[in-house]
């Protein structure tokens, strides 16, 4: 048991902290951010800078263009990341390509690696992960499914709606989760200009973070050649349990990254503002918020760090991550109203940065599982006794 | 003591509630709402709805075209007209106007009512209040007040800077809170088409439900008629106190009746939702939420019906609306962020107007004091033992 | 709507406050005070001061020897009637005796008020309510009862096993509640010296204000004549549903005067102690702490007073009866844990009234339903839409 | 980085855990427990106990009869020991005998340390900490020190008054913090059994689990030969600073192990009892809050590691266990409060032990540092800008 980094997570750490201050923090204010993410030729130069910093997509094996970290390395990588809400999507380690790409590496076979995570990996396309759809379909309860997927001939004909489909607008091609006429699940592999792909609009969010926004998808007898089922018939849920801890998890890394951003503005803040004859900081009322700040982001980290030691141990680490997705999401998002309330009525603007992580990350404690539904997942396990798996 | 509404009350409660069900509630969509309030000729548009409901600035008195409302009748009719974020603004009763409206009624001169007061009752125009300073001035501690006026011959000339000036571009004229030469705090009225009041631009914010959003207001050598001190000279502090309490509770009442559709909004989802086998409010999860929902609300109100009752037997009620700032701007927080919780994916979207009525209500946490600074001022008049006025 | 006490509300007011201050607590440390509660000649001695007083029994009818207060009178006496621990035994409005009074005013028969109200009210006796069973009886879920009731001849015979039956030990007669062999629920008379009721012991418990403490009780075939049966048979939930709202009022009451007792005296502290060079009350950490208890209490009381108003209108009360018992219960929970802190080392000694006021008052989020269970039927009745009685 | 325990401290963690369920745990209603702890011969029973299972005063060198733990070892020990109130007395293990020991190993001169540490090490006698004193002296401030010590030949005469002197009342010997004539803080070694040193009382506390209870101490004129000051004159500060954090620290663990305990059963009593047609576990109101539990039991332990492997890199770590003793200290209380309140009514009375944790518990909120204290701290550190220690 310790907490030493070791000397390339040292290094790795320092090397993006820098990356992000120098390369990524000057870029904030670029007009090409709009209110469905960064444009894609603004998302290009990002991408550039990463790719010449040698740190580009991290996580994925160097075969495939990336840093090969496991899930540790990557917590310490991807909290600096997302000390810039730009960072991720520089490094090319934003959701939802980021868990696209771990699903691939994970479960995809070798010729689908090649055609869609080569270029992923290379930060030259984006893509999309169409699981979400509008009542009464699957939200936190998977198993209302609605989309279908129908053999006809060699290939599957897929009729739904989704929605909250991040990236979709832009992206290269679409993991599809539908069910099949003997309703189990299965995950289709399909490039998005293909006819019956229809984005019908992105939706206006809080978060202005993701790349192509959020979008509302229509599939309309969209035709998925068989050979482009990713992996095997019939295993979606199994795959998508293989995405989820991974993937919830590094949300937790990146948020946490950008909490501590939000922190390090409000402590900056809170020595230089004076009010009532005394730093804003020197009031307790002020300097409890920071101390409290300070725990949540240790609390939070110690947490991912702790779970990116059971997945490293080869664990599903369903129940960790379930913790860690509460524990952070709920953490990071005291951490940021308290920098706004620190800020004053500052706080509520866009003269900090602050106010638009706040507004970003209020998404953070539903997406990837409300903290209510992760409860009642940590709860049924408690109950019905099920052992930790370490 | 009772919680009875007079007839006059409950007949004026019924009559709002159905003007913005029917006449508000389905302009929320008008594209005219800008980042920065709704646009001037949509404004014009809705005080046109209320004036010819004759529910017009129903806070001023008869005799300026009002309905002479105390306190008590305020908290019930600004909490339906709060129901809708456009409520106040067809109506006449947001911020600044409404404050400014309960100031100049209260402490000016007759001539300056006709010239000022008039034309702001009946929405013609709309009015700022130049208080709120850039650092290092004044923001919660008012005593920081830099801007200055100088007497030269019958003229003041005042320079400074503002910032937080809530509806200053458009406004007709501003309330300008200055220091003399001898450090005393004046209150000044000035049209803001004069040399040298120079709105420098308008803040961007989370919150978009004013009129001219918040403005950076340069103040260069603007000149005011010494007749147009607003009330006595050296009484600016004096003033502040005047406009404070209410105000601050006009703020409780109005967003209280912006939680309270939220909560429809999050209660209404919640019965018609379904999740693992059964309606969403079904699962105690969601429902202790609403039952929260429902408590909250419901001290908020009556600690509004309360500071009112105080308002109206002719106290300054400072502590009391101190206690009900705080407790009705957390108690409406929590509300409205169980609701986005609720809704879950779609409550961070606009597919409901619960995202912007979340994103509005941040700012009520921090305007018109934080909760941190009257936290201190209720704890120092206890530490010091100062008789409640009630 | 006002907030107005009415003149004999206000003298009484005066009045018990005065008594408690100069009667009651210089009792408070009496030896006789028992892990059980006061000894029956210590609360015989007390009780005499309230009939000297002329304060005793004040929610009885005047026919029956009290002051025929309605609820918001009681509001006001009860609470001041709190502020000490002993003073709801002294002035013969403790539970369980003030809610069976009130019980047996609403249903009983004349002969029945005779015998066993009469010298209930009078303080010469006490009473018990035999209602909660061990698992897997009856607890928060009524429908769960265990205990039968046989006729046999002009009798009824119960057998059973009730706990948390406050005051058993000492008490002279209980209403016990049974099922009859159809299933219905009914209330029984009967004395306690009678063959097989057997208080098998006393619960440690962590409160120790009531008399007799909490009762494990045996029901051995008690007999009881069918002319016992407390009102009409098979109207046991019935009547339950009439104590409930007002003695779950009464609790909020007494606990709210205690939650005030306790913050006086950490307010009395924080101005006297220093620390780090000031009183303890000008830190913020310390200042906000009992700010909070000042909005905590403020609101808690708001709450009681709107509740006692829908009693007095003549409503069962259920809903706003259960939403005051959660925020009255958290409120002041949350006002004694802070005292405690306030006080610090002191704070969980006995050096202070404080402590004990803490240890009593953790029982009262539980007794008459646990928060969970108030929230649970909150939120039931949001989502069946049923409309609120004023 | 990694989370896995050694083989030594999974050897030790099971081999404690089964000490606890076997010998310890059955003792645990044993009458000898008195309000102010266990008393001598129990005591002396329970050492014995783990003497023979060779588990006692782990945390010495194995030179002085311990084990010789570093403070990682001792997180995995104690957290197991802390599991029956009665497991850190058993393994020598408690407040303040532990902190002393600890202390003596550090700076105490080799006589001194066979004098006192060895018969403390082996559980012979027990010991006392003169620290804290009644207003206006020192407690959470200890510059107010108020206890003199004042050369007269090779001897110091001490006078002063001390209060929550654990353990004062049957101690062999004491440690006491006192200052010269030029204000220097100096800590003393002095038998209890000298003219002088007065156990005026044992305060009646909240918690009972600590032998001897909480002294009030009255020094008339204690004579300590020079010889016995503690390690160096004018050192009292510093060395208090030795033995803080490691002191808060086991503290932590210790209470961690109580808060699992009471997790534990109430886990056990959510599965099996029934209410509304299910396991209570079962309602989401009750499941959450087991959830909660687990989550906060992980965090606690995570901040407890972390702040023992900063210990064990050799330094002070006041930061770190200012934020570990916050984080532990509330996270452990909503643990066990949440466990009362899901036991219901019999959380509040000693059918479980649960009750009785949580009275204990309530004081680790202040012993050692009220949370506000450990705020003000963190936040000073925050605010200058001192950089963590890794």
């Amino acid at each position: 048991m310790n907490f030493d980094l070791s000397e390339e997570q040292s290094a790795l750490q320092q090397k993006v902290r820098r990356f992000i201050a120098e390369e990524i923090i000057p870029c904030e204010r670029d007009p090409r951010q709009t209110a469905h993410g960064p444009s894609e030729d603004f998302r290009a130069e990002l991408i550039e800078k990463a790719r010449s910093a040698e740190l580009l997509t991290a996580h994925v094996s160097r075969e495939f263009g990336g840093l090969g970290l496991d899930h540790r390395a990557k917590a310490v990588f991807f909290e600096e990341a997302g000390y810039s809400l730009l960072g991720p999507v520089a490094l090319n380690i934003a959701a939802p390509d980021e868990g696209n790409m771990h699903l691939l590496e994970a479960v995809a076979r070798p010729e689908h690696k090649e055609r869609w995570l080569r270029p992923l990996a290379a930060g030259k396309v984006r893509s999309c992960f169409c699981m979400t759809e509008p009542t009464p379909g699957a939200g936190s309860d998977p198993s209302m499914l609605q989309t279908t997927a129908v053999r006809d001939g060699d290939d599957y004909v897929i009729n739904g709606r989704k929605w909250f489909t991040t990236g979709a607008d832009g992206a290269a091609f679409a993991i599809i989760m539908a069910k099949l006429e003997d309703g189990r699940a299965t995950m289709f592999l399909s490039d998005t200009d293909v006819p019956g792909f229809i984005v019908e609009r992105s939706m206006d969010t809080l978060d202005t973070c993701f790349p192509g926004g959020h979008g509302v998808v229509r599939l309309d007898n969209v035709r998925v050649p068989a050979e482009n089922i990713l992996g095997e018939l019939g295993e979606g849920f199994k795959y998508a349990q293989v995405r989820l801890s991974p993937a919830r998890l590094t949300h937790c890394m990146r948020w946490l990254g950008a909490a501590r951003r939000a922190h390090d503005i409000a402590t900056e803040y809170a020595r230089r503002r004076h009010a009532f004859g005394k730093p804003l900081g020197s009031h307790e009322g002020v300097g409890f918020m920071l101390a409290d700040n300070e725990m949540d982001i240790h609390s939070a980290r110690l947490a991912i760090w702790h779970t990116a030691w059971v997945l490293d141990k080869g664990h599903l680490a369903l129940h960790d991550s379930s913790m860690s997705k509460v524990l952070v999401s709920e953490a990071c998002w005291r951490v940021v109203d308290r920098c706004v309330q620190i800020l004053g009525g500052q706080g509520v603007t866009r003269e900090t940065i602050v106010a638009r992580i706040f507004a970003d990350m209020r998404a953070f404690r539903i997406y990837d599982g409300p903290s209510e539904v992760h409860r009642w997942s940590i709860a049924k396990r408690i109950i019905k006794g099920i052992p930790r798996e370490v």
